[in-house]
């Protein structure tokens, strides 16, 4: 670096920094923003790779499975959940943390069945949707079957198996 | 939900929660992961698609460049960053706050040259590098070139017309 510029950089240094987190924005997600956007660029991808919905939904499936298996390992070394006594639990945990900790949302767990091993998790607001507008053309496309895909990979890991995801 | 399985949860209720931040790890971006697994996905699907890296580089270029259109947006939403003076300080702004903002690492801006408009952003540990083995065969492939795009797309939409990212 010369001289002059390096004169120049002090003069004009200004500390940049993070801004502080606003009431409606949660800190732990300003980065979501770049994943929504490299995610919707991938369906795009497997959009104009595949003729039929069922099958990019399945190539989403079978995407989300892969990344379920790795992704867990993270999961567990961050959030120090150790055993889940229950589907209740697993459940859970599944809401309250790994949602959170990766999209920034918390789903509701509901629609549980008498015994106790099927349940739905509704998403008030899905964060992958964002800026997307799905053509007519895909109506059957489900847009964010990747992350049923990584339920059923992660919980694979753990000795689960999911039947419906 | 039955009586039964409602009496069982609330005896069960544990008030799970995001863990506390490790020294460690950034609280900002516990959820990069994630981004860096679907990153991965998509270059992958690029590699199948295209047969020469050239060509899966100036696709990723592309993307990157659709993507900082409109992440731009977000950006100036978020910072609170008005105008930049210069470009040493779009630069810092780029490194200091951006980077920070969506990857969770802040590079290094460096070999300024006379003019001060041509300086390096220097990524000493790049996470979208993170779970990746290139296969030697794709020794061309410039893994991260999304992020250039980006840049280039984000300072476009700024009305800079950068030459060479």
């Amino acid at each position: 670096m010369s001289q002059q510029s390096s004169r120049r950089s002090e003069k004009q240094k200004i500390d940049w920094h993070l801004p502080s987190t606003s009431s409606t924005a949660s800190a732990h997600h300003m980065g979501t923003e770049l994943l929504i956007l490299t995610y919707g660029t991938l369906v795009a991808q497997l959009c104009e790779d595949c003729k039929r919905d069922e099958d990019i939904n399945k190539e989403l499936d079978k995407i989300g499975h892969n990344i379920g298996t790795r992704l867990v390992e993270d999961f567990l070394a961050r959030s120090n959940i150790t055993q889940c006594r229950n589907f209740h639990e697993t459940a859970e945990v599944i809401a309250k943390v790994a949602f959170k900790m990766y999209l920034g949302v918390t789903p509701r767990v509901t629609f549980w069945n008498q015994a106790g091993d099927d349940c739905s998790l509704f998403l008030e607001k899905n964060p992958l949707m964002g800026y997307v507008e799905i053509p007519d053309k895909h109506s059957y496309l489900l847009y964010s079957n990747m992350i049923c895909g990584i339920l059923r990979g992660a919980l694979k890991m753990l000795g689960n198996s999911p039947e419906q995801l």
